[in-house]
């Protein structure tokens, strides 16, 4: 694609671009690169100011660039094509779609998928070989199933969802549309519900639902479990990355990112738009408000409040957790001044 | 359900019912639900005292109530039928037995199953599609193995145990009855050993065994590796949630609950009756005494006491720990005072 | 085998032997143990000389000793027939591997196995049940595809690579030759890339590749993501454990070992020979240093020099981490003197 066609393509998405300076500078574009790797040819970007310093040593042919003119100038200077907007990762996303489509199964139903009696699907969907779509089983239209997925049976499934191989959905899941299940996941499987008795664990069977609304998506093999009684709920949009573990009865908001190997214990409620960082854990019960942050590997035992942003184990306000974790380095000069204050 | 035939069907289990007050209060129950969230028709539970306040507002019809007089004349205000038990949650895991029944595999074995010569199947066995069991492989009574199940050759498999969708049986693996593997898991995978030397990682097979004992039940997408010689063993009862990894030659003992996200390296005992929560961590070789506790996100590297209760990174006493996580966050003013002090 | 058998098989890896002193103790081995549980018949190893008391109890009929005479005599003393090296373990590697050979698939495609149209394969493959191929890949020669593995279109892998069982392979996938992908391991998956907007998460599309070179094992239901654009990259003979997450853009070097569970966020680059004990975090964009070393749950968010130890959350040298964790256990008294002093 001609550089030209790009930024016609992109519309008002771009806010300054090269093509206003010198019209001669338009390059074919055959493929996208991080800038570090960015071959002659390639369109990279740069995410922000303090990246600048690549301008001046990338091979990349055309660049994104933030809205600033000190950094325009500099890849003017080097004869790079170049388009700017206050969000370069963002518009960097909307080239990618351009230039890369994901693949995706065709339309149909391969001859050795098994779609038991009683089986409901919508148009255009695409089921891949060896899948398992079990009795009640209800899909919208457009959804993709790639090869050697399980459905159990009555689980509903949206349109235009995608799931990816080998993931398996239980019994008494609803998933909404353009939600997309990576390989791996496992979505409504049994909540770990065990009482305690004189004789041994006593199993509560576990009754509920589990159900994941619209633009949900679910990483490699990432678990949602379902409750003894109610719901576990994912709110719309949320996305979770790989390893997660939800725990039974979770209810969790929308528009939250959950990052990879994060655990919820049972019953916890996230409010929207909460951002939980790799290796978090929360426990039972616990209420996380909307719109809070919870820092890599924080231990989360009690309610975290609407916009706080939280950090160790247990967790405390980030910013204590700052003044904290510099100054327990300080501990072994401090407690040898604690030991020569006794003996004196 | 009525009410009354409810208290019927659960015998000694209820120790005190409304019904004993007011037999008019029968009502027909169709479902269960949490208390929070319970509709007219249906019968939820409190798990103790602390919970009485949600008796005045919800909708249920009929409760589960631990035994205190104060909350069961709440119930009656409110016209509420209830029975009660001095343990609530074990009564509510028993009327839900008698509302549903998980999903069941038909008995048979589906045409696209691949079931190899020289293969022992008990009576009784539902062995769902695109199941592939190897040769030499040994199967109980009413064991149900769900679709895309893989089960490796010689592998044993007690009686009415059940595998769930997508999990891998490996080679040298010993399966107990009554035992439940959840989606995704793999048991018997080869441990991780790796010797260093000069031209690299020399790899050292794994020719030991896997063995789960009756009761087992192994969490969607968890790992328990085979060691290089000698077993990898969990024991009668114990119960391991999602993502647990078991490291090669762990020795599990009976009636544990594994929370999810726990991680055992090599070679580690677990006594019988031990608690790990969640995202606990065990280092190589350590030993873990009878009914010892570890809090959440724990880092095990020393052998714990029979009885312990262990939390912190590393592993203390949880009640050292409750004393040092709640000081670590006056280290700012101690560390200014140690500052002026040393000034002075 | 018997004993005088098995030191002429392992020829120059044998140092010293008891056949040097006593010809006739020339023991029948059938089968391997681990010290604790060996039975007679059996040969075993101690790791190093502490644990040389288990030389006057073993029931094994043979030994692997470390260079140590004192141990040499105990042995002689007992009648068990011994081999010595300098690293048993690596010896005890090398018997292993004369008495076991791990379960292999027969060369052959099973005939319930999908392999689309334009799928190169090599010579001597094995491609089990029900394992799907899809258009475009490429597979060496003596490549072993364990029953329902999912591979991509487009997917390439080297010769005498083995895919384990319920793993699944996405498109853009380079897997070198000699590698092992275990049970449920996910390789090439999106990388979890969404840029936040006022109206929600957008979806970066994941359009680069994922290259795992010659020599690389990935345990079981690990996931290596890749990234928006240019390479996830696993260098040559880099192993990893179970449950590990590789997030999309990482750079790893050549034979590092990652324990279980570990967890790698985006653009993370990990230089040569690098340990990651289990349930290690490493930040987005960090860089490790070649042979550095991180103990188990270290939270790494800044980067680490070659040859580094290091230890906690956040992450310091392994010895200063060594002397505040000491100290911490003292903050209660150090606490007391504090409030003391401030009061007096």
């Amino acid at each position: 694609m001609q550089f030209s066609e790009l930024i016609i393509k992109l519309g008002s998405a771009v806010t300054a671009s090269s093509a206003d300076r010198d019209r001669q500078r338009n390059p074919i574009l055959t493929g996208l690169a991080p800038i570090e790797a960015a071959a002659a040819g390639t369109i990279s970007y740069i995410e922000g100011d303090k990246f600048a310093k690549f301008v001046d040593t990338t091979a990349a042919s055309a660049l994104i660039l933030p809205m600033n003119a000190t950094i325009h100038t500099q890849a003017d200077a080097r004869g790079i094509a170049w388009i700017a907007a206050s969000e370069p990762r963002l518009l960097f996303a909307q080239v990618i779609k351009l230039f890369y489509q994901p693949f995706r199964l065709p339309v149909g139903i391969h001859p050795s998928a098994i779609v038991e009696l009683g089986v409901e699907l919508g148009a255009d969907v695409s089921i891949g070989a060896h899948v398992v779509i079990q009795t009640g089983v209800k899909i919208g239209t457009g959804v993709v199933i790639h090869p050697n997925v399980v459905i159990y049976p009555n689980v509903q499934i949206g349109d235009r969802t995608t799931l990816h191989a080998n993931c398996t959905i239980h019994e008494r899941v609803r998933i909404g549309n353009d939600c997309v299940i990576h390989s791996g996941a496992v979505i409504g499987s049994e909540g770990f519900g065990f009482v305690p008795t004189a004789t041994g664990w006593f199993k509560m069977e576990q009754a509920g639902d589990t159900v994941l609304e619209d633009g949900v998506e679910i990483g490699c093999n990432s678990s949602v479990d379902r409750p003894a009684v109610g719901e576990t709920r994912i709110g719309r949009a949320t996305k979770l990355d790989n390893l997660v573990h939800v725990g039974h009865g979770c209810q969790i908001g929308a528009n939250c990112a959950l990052a990879a190997q994060v655990g919820l214990a049972g019953g916890v409620k996230v409010g929207n738009g909460v951002l939980l960082a790799g290796q978090v854990g929360v426990a039972n019960q616990v209420t996380i408000g909307d719109r809070a942050i919870a820092s890599s590997k924080t231990g989360i035992h009690s309610n975290v409040e609407p916009g706080e942003i939280v950090s160790g184990y247990p967790a405390v306000s980030h910013k204590l957790w700052l003044k904290t974790a510099a100054i327990v380095n300080r501990l072994p000069e401090m407690y040898q001044f604690f030991k020569q204050s006794q003996r004196s």
